[in-house]
């Protein structure tokens, strides 16, 4: 078995070494720290896509560019940053001038939408992949860390779960959805994920925690836990659904793409029940799509981070090695 | 014939298109320039490395880790800025553990050295590549960029040429060095070459233009005569050759490496006739290695960016499509 990309990480590049006062929070979060000055600091993110393993190799260039863009995007969201700077390394096979045409005018678009900058990078030949390194700033108020959760706190996510993992699933064929409308929404949902950034910004100074969740809401959820030093109790019966997941007849199936699908780049985050009340109202005032939040469970005290799972009230016994999130390293590999 | 990535980027990527108020500069520089605040600004550069296309892909995991840093931090030595930062995207086919331990040791041996801090990055399987972008810090002095070159200035290079190219002509057994010293300085100095950093930071706000040899001198050169709208006048006599490359029988051969072999990571800049004297100070008081510096000619007045070959004072033609720069779409690859 492959070990996971975070013990990966952690065991070889999260030493400890030169320490720069300037850095005020290096690896483990979903974007590293750096202060220029007292009251600004700059958020920096990277994401690595490769062919094969993060998208299917026949993905449409406008589906990589936006996809690439959003998941880069999405870890700002989730430390509530203004984005400001993208540099670019792409990787690719050959030169197909109509898919760089396709593919560049998607970032841009992009680009423009969140009034940001493309400032570098390098392109080289090789077998197709993205790195990706965005940078936002944050003024004043401290940033959506993982480590902030307090016993007590609500726990929320934005819009609903598991679509991602669904959409994946019938552009793999594995599963079939009658409805033309639904399955459309789902792939859409797969492809243009949204990342939540006014959202992250509006929560900012508020929230005591948050995380986007790429890897599925148990295992994000986790990493909250892991960095708070805090259990959670999770209601499953509120779990949020999409009408059309909500409608799929395998409910075990949308259970397990909800907790553990992963690529929703929906926001998981934690509030002290002090400030629940104003979240609608904060919520509305933001930019772009409206989007809901859902709170489905609570921060408890429990120093081992452990998730204890409930439906209707009632504790139910979950298989956590059963639903795992999503692991880089396997999905999508062709035998 | 593939178009050369200079290309690429400039008909995809270099637009006009969201400007921020906060990037000094852009795409097309060794470094993009982020401003923070008035008397600090942020270099950032990334640099992607290709197993079979930037390395061969038998190399030491130790070499690729020292080379993979000194090629990106080269960057910030051509700008003239404080190295800080460091976001390493890795891309591996299998965990390999002593590999790994290899790679990251030698990487923070080298981060250590220059007082820099990994700040993130990404983790992910496929085939073996590596994106860095790297950030250094300008305090008040203006940075070293392409485009200030300036009629009358001398040209300068750090260090020897040729010598990494011919290193790599051993490692790829296309030439032999009889001499086992000569062999082994001409591989260490293609495996291990050391960015200019402490040059570029003495000659930040006196050398007019600077930027680092990675593609070959000739074409390097270009670049900054193209962005200054200058030419040059070049003494061949003048570049300088290590003792192993002088003493090398094929004069022609040696000629074509220090012109345009590459990856010499070497400072090539221009400096107005009237610092000129005060060089040989300001590069003995530099920390690290002793580093010397030649005078190879002269900026002249031609808006065309032509470059015109002298050698003992005469006129000599060469053919410039015969000594165009490393191409990184068709190097190290195998048939």
């Amino acid at each position: 078995m492959p070990r996971s990309e975070f013990d990966l990480i952690s065991r070889y590049f999260n030493r400890k070494s030169f320490i720069r006062e300037d850095v005020e929070l290096g690896i483990g979060d979903d974007c590293a720290l750096l202060s220029t000055e007292k009251k600004r600091r700059i958020a920096v993110s990277t994401d690595t896509l490769v062919s094969g393993v993060h998208f299917l190799p026949d993905i449409d260039p406008a589906d990589l560019a936006y996809k690439a863009f959003m998941i880069n995007l999405s870890d700002l969201a989730a430390m509530g940053a203004e984005p400001a700077w993208l540099s670019l390394a792409l990787t690719l096979p050959r030169i197909d001038e109509p898919w760089l045409q396709t593919f560049s005018d998607m970032l841009f678009e992009q680009l423009e939408a969140y009034r940001m900058q493309l400032i570098g990078g390098d392109t080289t030949r090789g077998p197709l992949s993205l790195t990706l390194t965005i940078q936002g700033l944050l003024i004043e108020k401290g940033g959506l860390t993982r480590s902030g959760a307090k016993k007590g706190d609500g726990i929320y996510v934005t819009g609903t779960l598991g679509d991602s993992a669904a959409g994946l699933a019938i552009l793999k064929n594995t599963v079939t959805i009658s409805d033309e409308a639904d399955k459309r929404f789902l792939i859409k949902r797969h492809l243009r994920p949204q990342a939540r950034i006014f959202q992250g910004k509006a929560l900012n100074g508020l929230a005591h925690s948050a995380i986007d969740i790429s890897d599925g809401f148990i295992s994000d959820l986790q990493h909250i836990l892991n960095a708070s030093q805090c259990g959670a109790h999770i209601e499953l019966s509120q779990l949020p659904y999409s009408p059309a997941l909500k409608t799929y007849s395998n409910h075990e199936q949308a259970l397990r793409w909800a907790l553990s699908g992963g690529e929703d780049y929906e926001l998981c985050f934690t509030l002290s029940p002090q400030y629940s009340h104003i979240l609608e109202n904060l919520f509305q005032r933001c930019r772009g799509p409206e989007v809901f939040y859902t709170k489905v469970g609570e921060v408890v005290s429990d120093f081992s981070g452990k998730i204890t799972f409930f439906r209707d009230g009632e504790p139910v016994s979950m298989k956590i090695s059963n639903i795992t999130g999503y692991d880089h390293f396997d999905t999508y590999r062709r035998e």
